[in-house]
């Protein structure tokens, strides 16, 4: 049986066509919310369906901001603890054949919420090629780091690291002191071992201006030094007491938060998040399926 | 006697035309080192004296970015602690009439540096006007605190938190939030507490997207709401167990600096950076005067 499966986010649209859960295309651009809803969401599915050359009446499964308020159709937050079960229940039916999942709700106990959309799915995804995880991070431009306990999402908090390091790298003083992208290995290293030895973000960043200033690193490599330096930085706040992690995301970035958790002595597995995406989708859409 | 003192800096330029320690007129503009290398600092220089229509060879007294590698002329730091006896011996003369005055650098426990010019000549200034002040606040781009010991600057250290608020309400999901600029005292006193308490600000600075998508901050305040996140999470690292702090800097910093310290039951006093330089200058370079 054939089915469209898709992780529509704020900024990229990722649609997968199934037969007999076997990936047989892929569709991907740079249609998120903050495009398509300019356009119009079914005319964009449209496309990703035409595209698939498939019957626009298949069954189809969106995960990420497209249940938000500002996407397709609202599906509500589930709180935690949450598991494949509850996750099921939460599933809307903007029409017939579509299916939104709905995000999760963590509030913790100083009453402040956090929430995610579309990684939820991808720790189902996750679990289910490593059921016996219990840290999962998933690094992003909102990166988040999910606590597994009995097969439930328990806790969960957010950190800004992609966008900070985007908005310091191209809006700072930091954007006169960079001038290639490629990652360097030391560079990186040497910026995780900054953050680990400094304990306050605010009070560690504008010493990196200064080891710029006082040559202990160049133009070449700051990208790379910034990057070991945030990552760290999010690592140090959130890691506890963990020594072993699974990561979950694209290729480059698992590469690096591998790098930063080894020097943390953590171990760390990667779960690409395209499988973890679809694995998650089928677990909690399994027995819906029309 | 008449004197020409200059506060030159990265992005700004501020000259005072002074007859025996009494401003007679003043000179503002954007033609900071950015904008003055391209032109010519001895160009610029002499559009100021042009419109202060005074003589050219008259004694001249930069502080601040004019006196760093990529100014006028270098100036060495000064290594801490660092008095008055100390910044006078260092004062560098690019022509015979041109002073420019060093910055000072703090090498701390880590092996790590830290900078400042500009800020050393306010701290005097403040100290002048204050002598027992033991704790001093410049906050700006860069916030300088400083901590005094009999008369001399022992530690310092740098937040980049005024460059962070840009980049954040400009570059990052924030910018969507964010509809007016004014200053709106309760959102501001709200961001205070909860910067204080959370204890980190990587981890907590995603939470003020979710309280905004829980509609407990909205676009008209988000503005002042950031602003006071990011003020009181640099003082929650910077303030240490300090009961009392000397604020120097514009007057709408230091309000709002003042109105945080209170938060944390912290008195203050402000001190405007004009004067500040103009005292700070006239200590330093007191006996110099040609």
């Amino acid at each position: 049986m054939q089915q469209v499966f898709c992780d529509w986010g704020t900024s990229s649209l990722r649609g997968y066509l199934l037969d007999d859960s076997k990936i047989i295309q892929k569709y991907s651009s740079d249609l998120g919310l903050l495009k398509a809803q300019k356009i119009g969401y079914e005319k964009v599915l449209d496309s990703v369906l035409d595209s698939f050359q498939c019957e626009h009446d298949i069954p189809i499964y969106f995960s990420g901001m497209i249940g938000s308020k500002q996407g397709w159709a609202e599906a509500p937050y589930v709180p935690t603890p949450v598991g494949i079960e509850q996750m099921k229940g939460k599933t809307i039916k903007p029409a017939k054949n579509i299916h939104i999942i709905g995000g999760v709700s963590h509030l913790d106990g100083s009453g402040n919420y956090d929430v995610m959309r579309g990684e939820e799915v991808q720790v189902f995804g996750v679990l289910e090629q490593e059921p016996a995880t219990s840290l999962i991070c998933l690094p992003g431009s909102h990166s988040k780091w999910v606590k597994i306990e009995a097969g439930q999402i328990k806790i969960f908090a957010t950190w800004m690291t992609g966008e900070l390091f985007k908005a310091l790298s191209e809006n700072t003083i930091f954007s006169t002191q960079l001038e290639s992208k490629e990652f360097n290995h030391e560079a990186f290293i040497q910026g995780v071992g900054f953050a680990r030895e400094h304990h306050d973000l605010g009070s560690s960043l504008f010493k990196l201006r200064i080891e710029y200033l006082f040559e202990r690193s160049d133009k070449h490599h700051f990208y790379s030094y910034l990057s070991g330096f945030l990552i760290a930085s999010e690592i140090r706040e959130a890691i506890g007491v963990a020594k072993k992690v699974s990561l979950c995301g694209s290729d480059s970035l698992m590469n690096s938060y591998a790098l930063a958790l080894e020097v943390f002595g953590v171990e760390s597995k990667q779960f690409p998040s395209e499988t973890a995406t679809i694995r998650g989708i089928e677990k909690i859409c399994g027995e819906n399926n029309e």
